[in-house]
């Protein structure tokens, strides 16, 4: 039987080994590498990049050719939630149970680091050092850059980030949510999922079927959150909870009560898990983590 | 005889068309878009793309195949001046006459239209729309992607205002001042030349030549700037003079004195005219540039 526990671990061992190539690599100190590390090195979930290692997998690659887009993905994540932690955004000071990056350093560093591991991102994408640009992968490598700057940028987190400080003071219809979540986590994880099947060499149906689950399993893991904030443990969860609702967010449980928000979840985990319906047992971590986003608690 | 201004002018029309085009093909509105295109549309002397272009033309390329490459760096040296003149980092009000972007909308607003047009200059040098992909030249992308990324990032720009910052309480040696304009100016425009070199197909003996030139000019044009913040016209610069002193940065004025660092300025560019001696006249463009960035009165 498929144990995921057992699967993250070794996943997220491989992600942060590599990821200490990466800064070994830079052969670079002081305070910016120092600001960067330590939002990286967190203890995030890792979900983005094991996301796209599975990705690869579950199309029958090797989770081994898409470890550069997964730590590039991992970087762009912390980088935004960096920057959505700043002062002037979110104005958080802990984050996993540490103080945030512009707490821990300041926050001209933190807009720094942020903008470091944005850019170091690409680096890593275009790095003939870490990617194979040789036997005619270029162009795939490009494809990929394409997909996460458009997930990431304008079209895609950074507007799901605008469009999330604009709903702070108004109430949101589910339709206008749900879009605000497609564009600010559900973007950037669909190219997580996109980026792996590539690399993995899928088929374009099995990358469009991968696509369907990537966008359901995202909005559910927001689903979740919402919930998290309502009824989690903050102990378990490293960060405060209510905090939705002292600031009035709009959440889904807010728009459709708490129970109906679980029901939704649900649903969403279970159209992600249809859409893994043609693979075969490689897919078998993409199924796990579609269970784990719902029952999760932190 | 070679032209500069009319040069420059149908350069920057050529800049801005295709900067314009960028932002229909993206087909979205709203503040975040706005804020973007009010610091990209600012006027600039879009001194990084004109570098480019002209590195294209020198080697006997077409300065239009670098024009995606081009428009990219002035993205990413646009989100620059909009991070640098955020309250936590320089706090400035105004840049080329006009409110600064956080002014002119607001912090939060100011710190993602940053990261977005960052994330746009990737998503340009990757969208098989604006770049050929096909004929072999993905390589080629992926080539100028990895030397704008490590231009831009914690080897390059981010690091350079990291120590700008760290340098404003401490007087620096000419060294330590030259290192720090090496990665916070230097290397983009290193990256230009370099990028536009390449899409121009030059040979490596070629881009080596231009490598040296950028970064002489590179490096004289902070010199200038400096220069001009003791010496300058507020009215034809578009900002305030004296600020550096008022700060007790240190600048080439400061540690040099001015009429050295005047000779200084003049020698640089000389050591760059010479690196263009094995050109032929498409290189009088980097030639008059060279020039210009001595001469210039803002």
């Amino acid at each position: 039987m498929f144990e995921l526990s057992s699967y993250l671990e070794s996943k997220r061992a491989q992600i942060n080994t590599t990821l200490e190539k990466y800064f070994r690599a830079a052969s670079r100190s002081g305070r910016l590498i120092d600001a960067m590390r330590y939002s990286l090195m967190a203890g995030g979930k890792r979900l983005r990049p094991v996301l796209c290692m599975a990705g690869a997998e579950a199309v029958g690659g090797r989770a081994e050719n898409a470890l550069p887009a997964a730590c590039a993905l991992e970087m762009i994540h912390t980088y935004s939630l960096i920057h959505d932690d700043l002062p002037a955004m979110d104005n958080d000071d802990l984050r996993r149970g540490k103080s945030t990056c512009h707490v821990q350093f300041d926050e001209a560093t933190a807009i720094l680091a942020g903008d470091a591991l944005l850019t170091m991102a690409f680096q890593i994408l275009s790095d003939a050092e870490f990617i194979d640009i040789d036997s005619g992968q270029a162009a795939t490598w490009l494809t990929v850059i394409q997909r996460i700057s458009r997930a990431a940028g304008y079209q895609g987190m950074v507007e799901g980030q605008m469009r999330d400080i604009a709903a702070e003071n108004n109430s949101l219809s589910q339709a206008a949510l749900q879009q605000l979540h497609a564009l600010k986590t559900g973007a950037l994880i669909e190219a997580a999922v996109y980026s792996g099947a590539v690399l993995g060499n899928g088929r374009s149906d099995q990358i469009g079927q991968l696509e369907t689950y990537a966008a359901c399993i995202g909005l559910a893991f927001q689903v979740k959150d919402d919930i998290l904030n309502v009824e989690g443990d903050p102990a378990l969860l490293g960060k405060g909870v209510g905090t939705d609702e002292l600031r009035r967010k709009s959440t889904y449980p807010s728009i459709m009560g708490l129970e109906a928000s679980k029901a939704f979840a649900r649903q969403l985990i279970e159209k992600a898990l249809l859409a893994l319906a043609p693979f075969d047992h490689r897919s078998e971590p993409l199924r796990a983590i579609a269970n784990y986003i719902i029952a999760r608690k932190r």
